[in-house]
């Protein structure tokens, strides 16, 4: 380190919104992602990883969030100038990277790939910045049994992640029949489609008024910021409306089927309707014409699934959790590379928020590993012998480590516990003489204090604190693990 | 999709040194981590994960390459004007963590962490902006019986890997046998401290004679790019190159001893070597005085591995890899934060770099994973059984896919080939008719060719082709999967 005194320390801090991962939270999502990836393999798809850096250009701006700067994306320049992002979902990624290889692709191509994505979103409770996210996409497939089997997909997933038939929904629209309606009610202009587009969005979250608000003039929240509207009259607000109402009845009463994209948008619902009756999975899988998403590169079917039984925080408080999957057909993407047509359709598990639901749940608990077995350092000259007893312990294949501090014993037994550790080794100046070692039971130790019978106790706490010879090392400390093992 | 005509159509490419990664790679990597992973918890590491984003002062700059802006980070202003970047390495968000949660941590702290880091280098052949490391980390232990078990963390992690013993070597050094031949030789400045370190870890790169030419006035480079030298004189220069020439002898001959930390620095290593030939690694980890890592960080014991078969990439022309693990002592990161001296050391390994030198080895191989069964479409209008076909398979365990393209039943052969289907599933007007399912054996009917004996083949062949009823599709299936399971 240089010598030069720091003008100031800095703070050690997050940024907010990005949050350190603990060691249970780790293992848990490890888990869950081995468990998807089963499925995702199952249904044939490859996987393929993309860098978290790309050119601006090439992601594209079709995030819903509007408020912010860059339009949620992390950008900086390179330094031949020119603007990179930090990618905000995997499909963006996905077109480039079909558009770039096109030729040397089986057709579909079908590919999964997970890892963080990255938002620059206003910071706040539940909103992260990064998040983790493990999509499958099929590339080339015009028939919406490929958007169908997504569908399907999801369903799968989730079961299989332990979320039982019944407790989640997968639902399924088409943005077609929401073209249909706003082409008989004459909203034209793109700006005033994705205005639109992602006020119905926030239907889950505003509530029918909320809506209604966005589709007009515009809507204060409470924190008193304004939010711009679609600027739509009365007369176009209301079909909308309508078509999102869950009390209203089928789109074909809005007119829409008399719009080609509508009919069109009515048809493939119908399509879809059928492959799942036919796969048996009418009970999981919905219509619902309250479902649009928010991304703007949608271009028929669209689904999102969530977790229909209710869910809690730690402290009890009703949590709205939003879609833990979702997903859409966008044949545009690639297009804009290319100018060629090449129709597609993802589906994307939202893995860091889905966690959390299952966590609520009950489900995907953060397992307490058993620890490293402990050996201390009663003679600090002798680290050297203590050093390659760890390592005649690790080479027999058992989680162990040398306490490699500066405290006393009393400190060093109190890390053991904080560790986990199922039992400690002893070598002092005693047990050097007999060429002896002592192993302590932590487990067993710890129960000590609640047995009341006088022989009962004196076998445990004997059974708990062996002194062996030096060579039997390895093989009492076996014994320790054995008597432990869940 | 907006109806608006784009101005120009994005091409699609990925920024240079930033690369797609095949399902190949992503498999061989999954194993590796898997692989690494295991020997890490036996030395009772625990993982933890941080953001790729941090304040780019809680990361500070320490970095090897000067010739690049932002010190080869990535940098970029947050909405309230503070500077974020991507982390550089997993040792920097480490010490920020320990910082900010140090009173709740157990002492010493030791954690794993595995993930992409992200450096603003250069773009140029084998070097990559985006890589994944592997680290682990014990902080709060100043003794170097801590530094002496990562050397062998690296070791074992190494044969763990595939890489026999004698294919590879660790090797330690000191920064404060450095630090006292600067201060003997009188180099006082920090920022010429820094210019003689990253000479000296250019050795590899460079030679003797390229070092020498970075100690005095600078070096041009084959493009004709000049670096400037450390501006040593003639007398200072001496012994820095004595120092680092392996045909010299020891480090006590150059005058070290008599300063404080060269002396330290000496006694360190002595340490070492004693608590490595204890635990029986002597033949693994050597002391090596040219070791001096580039990192600015670090304030004591340093070391690396190596693999030191030679490596030849696929045109058969040698490769020098570099180190595949390096690591050392970094005493002063948390202080940067706290004021207080927490000491630590930390070894890491280039998970990327070893992948490629381990597969130009002829291990890691990418093995082809089976494809999934691929069920055909002859009737378009039969979609749906064909895909409830599929979820059936599916539902058996079975990895299998529906044809999603739009072209006829030639292509939809080469595709299954294509993707290394075991074998396809046909349902045309005539089967459907006797309510059967056509089952035909990829792989078998691959070798019909070769086989030259009439009766022979007529056997193969009728095997490799199964007419059976519709309910034995699973079973059918199955059969031929067990025929070519390795």
């Amino acid at each position: 380190m240089s010598k030069k005194t720091e003008p100031a320390r800095p703070e050690a801090r997050l940024p907010k919104g990005l949050f350190d991962i603990s060691a249970g939270e780790i293992r848990a999502t490890e888990e869950m992602l081995r468990v998807i990836r089963r499925v995702f393999e199952a249904y044939g798809f490859e996987p393929l990883d993309t860098p978290a850096i790309e050119y601006s250009d090439a992601l594209g701006k079709f995030l819903p969030d509007q408020d912010r700067p860059n339009e949620g994306v992390f950008s900086f320049k390179d330094d031949d100038k020119q603007w990179l992002s930090l990618r905000y979902d995997l499909t963006a990624p996905l077109a480039r990277y079909v558009a770039e290889n096109y030729q040397h692709l089986p057709k579909p191509f079908r590919r999964y790939q997970s890892g963080p994505v990255w938002r620059n979103e206003k910071p706040g409770p539940g909103r992260f910045r990064q998040f983790i996210q493990f999509d499958a996409d099929t590339v080339g497939a015009s028939s919406v049994a490929a958007d169908a089997e997504l569908c399907m997909l999801a369903a799968d997933t989730l079961e299989a992640l332990g979320i039982p038939r019944g407790q989640y929904v997968v639902k399924v629209n088409n943005r077609k029949i929401l073209d249909g309606v706003l082409e008989a009610c004459k909203v034209s202009s793109a700006s005033q489609r994705l205005a639109v587009l992602r006020a119905i969005d926030k239907l889950d979250r505003l509530g029918i008024d909320g809506v209604k608000a966005l589709l007009g003039k515009g809507r204060k929240d409470e924190s008193g910021d304004f939010t711009k509207g679609a600027e739509l009259v009365a007369k176009q607000i209301e079909p909308i409306l309508a078509m999102i109402d869950p009390d209203q009845s089928s789109s074909t009463d809005l007119g829409v089927g008399k719009t080609a994209s509508g009919q069109a948008g009515i048809e493939e619902i119908e399509e879809i309707e059928k492959f799942i009756a036919s796969a048996g999975y009418s009970d999981r899988i919905k219509i619902d014409r309250t479902v649009v998403r928010g991304l703007e590169y949608y271009t028929g079917p669209v689904f999102e699934a969530e977790l229909t039984s209710p869910i809690k925080d730690e402290r009890g408080q009703p949590i709205r959790l939003g879609s833990v999957v979702s997903g859409g057909r966008y044949d545009g993407l690639v297009e804009r590379f290319t100018g060629e047509k090449v129709p597609a359709t993802g589906v994307s598990i939202g893995v860091s928020r889905l966690l959390f639901g299952l966590q609520c749940l009950g489900k995907f608990a953060y397992s307490a590993t058993r620890g490293p077995v402990i050996v201390l350092v009663l003679d600090r000259d002798r680290i050297a012998d203590y050093q390659a007893m760890t390592q005649k312990l690790r080479g027999a294949g058992i989680r162990a480590e040398l306490y490699l501090g500066d405290s006393g014993l009393k400190a060093q037994m109190k890390y053991a516990d904080r560790r986990g550790a199922p039992c400690v080794v002893i070598q002092g100046g005693d047990e050097k003489e007999k060429g002896a070692v002592q192993i302590k039971d932590l487990v067993l130790g710890a129960t000590l204090t609640t047995i009341e019978d006088r022989d009962e106790y004196r076998k445990k706490q004997e059974e708990a604190q062996s002194l062996v010879p030096e060579e039997k090392l390895v093989e009492t400390v076996q014994t320790v693990l054995a008597r432990h093992k869940a």
